[in-house]
C-alpha cells in the first residue's frame, strides 16, 4: 500500500503538454525554473511518500473522534502537519510576502496531486486552508491579510469554508446564519453549519472559519449573503490568541469514507454570539466564495486524480504479485493475474483515465497561470475563459473517473479487495465524496451548460474544439497504426462534442429542461474528448521523440499504447453520450413524479 | 429506508414477459396456479417488508462478531430466520417430498428478489442453503438426501459452500484440502477454507458444510477434486446431533459491506481430522459444485436486482421529500429535487436498469423451468442451452448494474448520502461484493465467451438474436414515437451484438487473448441488448394494452417511458462497446508487464 509519486509522467505532462518553460517566461513566474521545479517535485514526492502516505490506511481504521466539543485527529496527523508546513508545502502557490513560495499554479498542481494521492483525509486540511488564503487574498483588507495569511501558510493556523446549513445543502440561496453588527466594526454570528471539513481538530492552535451569513437588512436569496472571518480563538492586535470564540463543534459525522478528516457540525452563537469580521463588501460574499470554490473545485479534481493514481498503483502491484490460474495462451502453471486479459483491461482503463485526467488538469493549471500572469490583457482574458470552461470538467470528470478507477481497483483484487485490511476498499469509499462536495457533478454540469456554454453561444467550447481538430490534423501525418486509430476516435469525439454544444446553445431557451437533462452526460463527453485530446497530443509527442531517438523510449511507447487504449475504450463512448444528450430527454422527463 | 416489494412490476414480468400461465401447464408445475402465485407474492412481500427489511441497516451498524470460535449474528437475525423457515420460505422451489413447496423457479425468483432486496446479509444464509440442497439433490445418495435435505429446508440446519483457499482464490485447480479415507466409508479432512459465507453462526443448531477436497490418489488440477459433506455436528443415524466435528471458525473477515453476514475462515482437521462423507463419485466434485454454482450465480444476479430495487426506492423517496433550489423552468420557491433534471435522469437510470435486469432474469427462470419440465426432450435441450447462455449474463450484468445503481443512489442523496446513517452508503458498500463472489464478472465473461459462445460457434447466441430481431419487427408496426426510438436502438444493439459474436467465434483460435480482452465488454453488451429486448417487449405489450383500453394505464405508460429511457441511455452504449471489443485489444494488450 505504498505510494510512489508518478514523477516520470508528471514531468512529461509539465514539460511537453503544459509548457512549463513557457509559463516560466511569464512575469511573476520567473522562479519556476527547470531546476527549482525538479527540486520541488523530488522533495515533495519523497515527503509525501515517506511521511504522509503511510498514515493513510491506519487513519482510516482509527479515524478522528469527537469528545466534549474537541476533536482528536488520527495518530500521526498532528506531527505530519507540522512537518508539512515547516517544509513550506502549504505555501507553494501563495505569495512570498506572506511566507509562500510564490510558484505558478502549474508547479503547485503536481504537489497537490501527490498530497492527495498520499492521503486524502490529511490533504483536506491543506486544501481548505488554501481556499481560505485565496479568499483573503481576493477580498481581505490589508490588515486582514497581514493578520491571517502568514499564520495560515506557516501552519500555525488552518482555514475552513462554512457554507452548508441543514436546510440548505447545495442551495446557498437558503443560507440563514445571521450576522448582527455590533457597532464596533465586528458582527455577532448565530446559526448552524454542517459538513464543515476540519471544522474542529487538534492539528493547529487556531482555526480561521470563513462563514457565509446574512446581515439584518440583506436582500433575500444569493444577493444577500456576506462573508465573515470567525476565528476559533479571537486574535489580538499583536497576533497572539485571545478569548475562545462562541463557535463550537457539537458533533462530527460518521461517514462512508475520508474517515480521518473530521466533518463537523458547527454551532455559532449559542452563548451570546460568535464574533466575526466582514470580508470585503456586504452582500458580496457569494462572489468571494466562488473564487475560493473555483480554486477548491480544481483541487477536488486533483483529489480524484491523486486517488486514482494510488488505486492504480495498488492494483498493479497486486496483479503482478498474485499468482492464479494458467495463462490463456498456455503456461506450465499458474501465472500472475496481470497476464489475464480482463485484469490487464482494468489496469489499462485505470491508468489511461488517470493519465488523461492528469494531462487535462495540468494543462488547465498552465492556462490559469497565463490568465493570471500574461502581460497582454486579451491573452489573459481568452485564457481565463478557457480555464473557466475547464474547471467544471476537471472537477466533475476527474472525480467521476476516480470512482470508476477505485471500483476497478477493488475488482482487480477479487475477494481480497472486499476485505478492509487490503486497503483497496478504502479508495472505493473515499472516492465517493469527490463527486459530491464542492458542488456535485450535476452542479458542475449546470455550470458547464449555463455559464460556460450557453451564455457565450458556445464560443469558448468551439475555440477549444478548433484546437482539438488541429491535433487531429497533426495525427493524420503519422504512419503509426496506433496514432491513426487515435485520430479516428478523436475526430468522432470532436464531432459528437460539437453537435452537443450546438444542441445546448440552440435549445437552452426553448426547452431548458431537455438541455439540462443532458448536462452530466455533456460534462462526461467534454471530459473524455478533452482528456482524449491530451492523450492524442501526448502520443504525437511520444512518436516524435521515438522517431528522433530522444529520451526514454519505453516511456514513450507505453504512452502511445495508453493513448490507444483511451481512444478505443473511453473516447469510443462519445457517440453513445451524444445520443443520450440529443435524443435522451424524452426518457428522462417523461414520467410524472407520482410514478416514481 | 423501508422496502416495498415491487409487486406490480413483478406481476407484469411474470405474466406478460415470462409466461407464467405457460409454465403452469408444464408437468410438475401444476401447483403454480395464478391464485397460488398471487398468494405467495403477497405473503412474501409482507413478510420481507415487515420482518426482514427493518433488520438491514441496524445489522450493518452492529454486524456479526466472532469470539472464541463462535459467531454471534446481528440482533434479530436468529428470530427472523426461524420465522422465515417456519413460514416455509426456504422451501419454495424445493421438492415437496422433503418439505418444500415444489414451485417452479419462475415463482421462486421474485421471492428471492424480495428477500435480497430486504436484507442482503440475511438472505445469504438462505442462498447458501439453497445451494447445498441443490448439490445434494443432484449428487447425494438417497440416504444423504433423507438425512440432510429436510432439516435444511425446515431451517433446523443451514448449508455452506467451501471452495476458496488462501492460495486459490478463483482458481479451483489449486485446491489443496485433503480428504483421507478411513476405511469405514468416511473421510478425514484437513485444510483451510476462506471466504465461507455463514461458515459459522448461531441461527441454526447445525451447519452442513459442502467441501471441495482431494483424495490421496486424485489426479492434479480440477479433475482430482471431490465433494464432501462435513457437518459442524456429526449426525446420528436417527438424525439427532452427535459429536462436535473437527471444523472450526478461526476468524471472520472485516469487510467493506454485507457486514452482518459472517465470512468465515474455517480450519478443518486441526484436532485429528474433520469427518466427512463423499457426495457422488470421487473426482467429480467440481461438476457437482458447478450445478450448485449455476443456481447460486443466478441467485447472485437476483441479489443485484433486489439491491438495485431497494436503492432506487430509497433514492426516489428522498428525491420526493428533499426540497432544494428552484425549478429550472421557474418556481416560486425551492422544489423537491426530483424536479431537477439530473436527479430525474439518475432515478430513471436506476429504475430502467433494474426493470430490465428483472425482466431478463425472470424470463431466464421461466426458460430454466421449461428446460427442466417440458415433456419434449428437444425443447428441454434447446431451452437449457439458452438458459446456460443467460446465466453468466444475469449474474454478471445484473450485479455490475447494481453497483452503478447503488452509486447513483448515494449521488441522489448528495452530502447526506455520504453519511452512514442515511443508509444509501450501505447499498454502495454491499453491492461491491456481488461482482466478485460466485465468480467475478471476468469469470462470468470467460464462461460466456468460451463455453457459451465459441464452443457452439455462436449458435445459441444467434438463436436468441433472431428472437430479438423478431421483437424489433413487431415494433416497426407501431406509430408510437417511443416505440420507434426503442426499435432503432434495439436494431443497432442487435447488430453490435451479432458482430461481436462473429468476432469472438472467428478469432478464438487464432488470437485467444484478443478475444478475451473483450470478454467483460461482451458480457455487458449482451446484458444491455437482452435487457433492452425485454424492455422493448414490455413496451410493446404495454402499448397493446393501452390501445385495447385494458389494465392499469399509468403503469403501462410508465413502462413505455422507462423502456424509452433504457433505449436512449443504456442500449445506446452498444456501439461503443462493440468498438472496444472488436478494435480494442491492441490497447489492452500492448504494454509489457514491466511498464505497469
Amino acid at each position: 500500500m505504498s505510494y510512489q509519486a508518478p514523477l516520470k509522467d508528471m514531468r512529461f505532462v509539465l514539460n511537453e503538454l503544459a509548457d512549463l518553460a513557457g509559463i516560466n517566461q511569464l512575469p511573476g513566474c520567473e522562479d519556476a525554473t527547470a531546476d527549482t521545479v525538479e527540486a520541488v517535485l523530488e522533495e515533495n514526492a519523497r515527503f509525501c511518500g515517506e511521511v504522509i502516505a503511510p498514515l493513510n490506511h491506519p487513519a482510516d481504521k482509527e479515524p478522528s473522534f469527537w469528545q466534549g466539543g474537541e476533536v482528536t485527529t488520527s495518530k500521526g496527523f498532528k506531527e505530519a502537519f507540522r512537518a508539512f508546513t515547516e517544509a513550506g508545502w502549504q505555501g507553494v502557490q501563495h505569495p512570498a510576502e506572506f511566507g509562500g513560495q510564490g510558484l505558478p499554479k502549474l508547479v503547485a498542481t503536481p504537489c497537490v496531486e501527490m498530497l492527495h494521492g498520499s492521503n486524502l483525509s490529511f490533504a483536506l486540511v491543506a486544501l481548505l486552508t488554501d481556499g481560505a488564503i485565496e479568499a483573503l487574498l481576493t477580498a481581505g483588507t490589508d490588515e486582514q491579510k497581514t493578520r491571517f495569511i502568514e499564520p495560515l501558510i506557516s501552519g500555525k493556523w488552518t482555514g475552513t469554508m462554512n457554507l452548508t446549513e441543514p436546510q440548505a445543502g447545495s442551495d446557498l440561496a437558503a443560507v440563514r446564519t445571521r450576522a448582527v453588527p455590533q457597532g464596533d466594526g465586528t458582527f455577532k454570528l448565530f446559526g448552524t453549519k454542517i459538513f464543515i471539513t476540519y471544522g474542529e481538530h487538534d492539528m493547529a492552535e487556531n482555526i480561521i472559519h470563513l462563514v457565509l451569513a446574512r446581515t439584518p437588512d440583506a436582500p433575500p436569496g444569493v444577493k444577500g449573503i456576506s462573508l465573515f472571518i470567525v476565528p476559533k480563538f479571537l486574535v489580538n492586535d499583536d497576533g497572539s490568541l485571545g478569548a475562545r470564540n462562541d463557535v463550537h463543534c457539537v458533533s462530527i459525522e460518521h461517514k462512508l469514507g475520508i474517515k480521518a478528516s473530521p466533518t463537523a457540525v458547527l454551532q455559532f452563537g449559542d452563548h451570546g454570539g460568535a464574533i466575526g469580521t466582514l470580508v470585503g463588501e456586504e452582500n458580496r460574499g457569494l462572489e468571494y466564495m466562488f473564487i475560493m470554490m473555483n480554486a477548491a473545485r480544481f483541487g477536488v479534481g486533483m483529489q480524484g486524480i491523486g486517488l486514482a493514481e494510488r488505486a492504480y498503483q495498488q492494483a498493479a502491484a497486486f496483479a503482478k504479485e498474485r499468482i492464479q490460474s494458467r495463462d490463456l495462451a498456455g503456461s506450465n502453471g499458474p501465472v500472475a493475474i496481470i497476464n489475464h486479459p480482463d485484469v490487464r483491461r482494468m489496469l489499462m482503463s485505470m491508468r489511461a483515465q488517470t493519465e488523461a485526467a492528469r494531462a487535462l488538469a495540468y494543462v488547465g493549471a498552465g492556462i490559469s497561470d497565463i490568465a493570471n500572469h500574461h502581460p497582454d490583457e486579451a491573452t489573459r482574458k481568452a485564457n481565463l475563459a478557457v480555464y473557466e470552461y475547464l474547471v467544471p470538467v476537471i472537477k466533475g470528470w476527474s472525480t467521476e473517473m476516480s470512482e470508476n478507477v477505485a471500483r476497478d481497483g477493488v475488482q482487480v483484487h477479487g475477494g481480497m479487495g472486499f476485505i478492509e485490511e487490503t486497503g483497496a476498499a478504502q479508495h472505493y469509499r473515499d472516492a465517493k465524496i469527490l463527486t459530491i462536495y464542492e458542488g456535485t457533478t450535476a452542479i458542475q454540469a449546470n455550470d458547464l451548460v449555463g455559464r460556460k456554454t450557453v451564455r457565450d453561444g458556445g464560443a469558448v467550447a468551439k475555440s477549444i474544439l478548433a484546437q482539438v481538430r488541429a491535433t487531429g490534423e497533426s495525427l493524420a501525418n503519422s504512419g503509426n497504426d496506433h496514432l491513426q486509430a487515435i485520430r479516428r476516435q478523436l475526430a468522432a469525439g470532436s464531432d459528437a462534442l460539437e453537435q452537443v454544444v450546438e444542441f445546448m446553445v440552440a435549445n437552452a431557451k426553448s426547452d431548458i429542461k431537455a438541455v439540462y437533462a443532458g448536462s452530466v452526460p455533456y460534462l462526461k463527453l467534454a471530459g473524455i474528448v478533452l482528456g482524449g485530446w491530451q492523450m492524442a497530443r501526448a502520443a504525437l509527442i511520444a512518436q516524435n521523440k521515438l522517431d528522433a531517438g530522444e529520451g526514454d523510449a519505453d516511456f514513450y511507447r507505453a504512452k502511445i499504447v495508453t493513448a490507444r487504449f483511451f481512444a478505443d475504450h473511453i473516447l469510443s463512448q462519445a457517440q453513445g453520450l451524444r445520443h443520450s444528450i440529443v435524443e435522451g430527454s424524452a426518457g428522462v422527463l417523461g414520467l410524472p413524479v407520482d410514478q416514481f
